[in-house]
């Protein structure tokens, strides 16, 4: 059976994983942006961008290996588009345009159902209204063996993590401070709940962290 | 004027400052201590504990500029003793021995008064009664032109932050998690109060990060 992974989850020093008031300007909120900045000049980016060179090392090593062995992907509805409450129309159809960087099923946890939405390269949008733990078995049903990646944003990877779902945890300290957002720990302690640090490295600009179930 | 500087704090990446229930036994309470341990090897901490060698490099700079022209400290009274409430006698004095690392005078916070205590090397402890705002004009009278450092814990700090009293704050960010204790940004919004982090640098274990007053 796959594993149930986090990867490259960005937090600020003071917590957040995401800014406040996010829109459609700011798929990360005011200041979340700032949380990935530090990854754009590596390969791996680069690359999804359609653009070759780019830097490689460490970040970009983490940022490969994030992508390893996935069969099944799950994100929160906040992190599909900024849409709040019902549907409107089919239109949203996510950040990514036409072909996302997922290549194979995403469930997305949401309160409102929707048909799911077949895009170009393999990924297939699956809106789930059941709650995480459905959401989780149907996708390790579409992963076939294969690990999971739980997105995010922080909200999402905060109710998995208080069912003791997930197995594994990359995160990466970024040296910003956001003030406010959506934080990662509030609620959360880690500790009890049986998790430990288990890999620590760092690069020129961040600190890279496993985190794994005891 | 000197600068009212804050070094050297570790804060663990889940965001506290001290593990909860403090004692005698545990000065930094459950799993406080191991945010420092990733300093313990530094030749200014075995220097402080007597012995000779210990690394050099970034951790051990960062260590020995904490010490730089400061001419008194602050702390608050669970840092100068796991004593809560009115003082039995005048017997504790402190963590550090009869001769305490600060070699000038520190003023703790306390809401119980209490004589000026004489140590050996310089230092004097002395109890301040009437708020943040007192203490920081006795350190400022008694650094004469110097820094003046507040040490913590995590309340101190927060407390001078809220009230934009910190000017500089060096910051450890140490990969471990404690899931509960004393968290250093909960309620303090760094970046509406004009803080902003101005210079990062990674050792091989930890994020050392500058924040200065805007």
């Amino acid at each position: 059976m796959g594993k149930v992974r986090v990867n490259f989850f960005c937090v600020s020093m003071d917590g957040f994983g995401a800014g406040p008031d996010q829109s459609l300007q700011q798929p990360l909120g005011i200041g979340g942006e700032s949380l990935h900045e530090w990854a754009f000049g590596t390969r791996t980016f680069q690359k999804m961008f359609g653009k070759e060179g780019g830097s490689t090392g460490i970040d970009d090593e983490f940022l490969v290996r994030s992508f390893d062995n996935l069969g099944a992907w799950i994100m929160g509805r906040n992190m599909f588009g900024p849409i709040r409450g019902r549907w409107p129309d089919e239109e949203w159809q996510g950040w990514w345009g036409p072909n996302p960087p997922y290549h194979s099923p995403v469930f997305v946890l949401t309160n409102h159902s929707r048909a799911p939405l077949d895009m170009e390269g393999g990924t297939t949008f699956h809106f789930v209204t059941d709650g995480i733990h459905a959401a989780l078995e149907r996708a390790r049903a579409a992963a076939n063996g294969k690990d999971i990646r739980v997105l995010g944003g922080a909200s999402t990877i905060r109710q998995y993590l208080q069912a003791r779902l997930i197995d594994e945890m990359h995160l990466v300290v970024v040296p910003k401070l956001l003030g406010q957002g959506e934080p990662l720990f509030t609620g959360v302690d880690l500790v009890k709940l049986g998790y430990s640090v288990t890999q620590q490295v760092t690069s020129e600009t961040v600190l890279h962290v496993i985190v794994t179930k005891n």
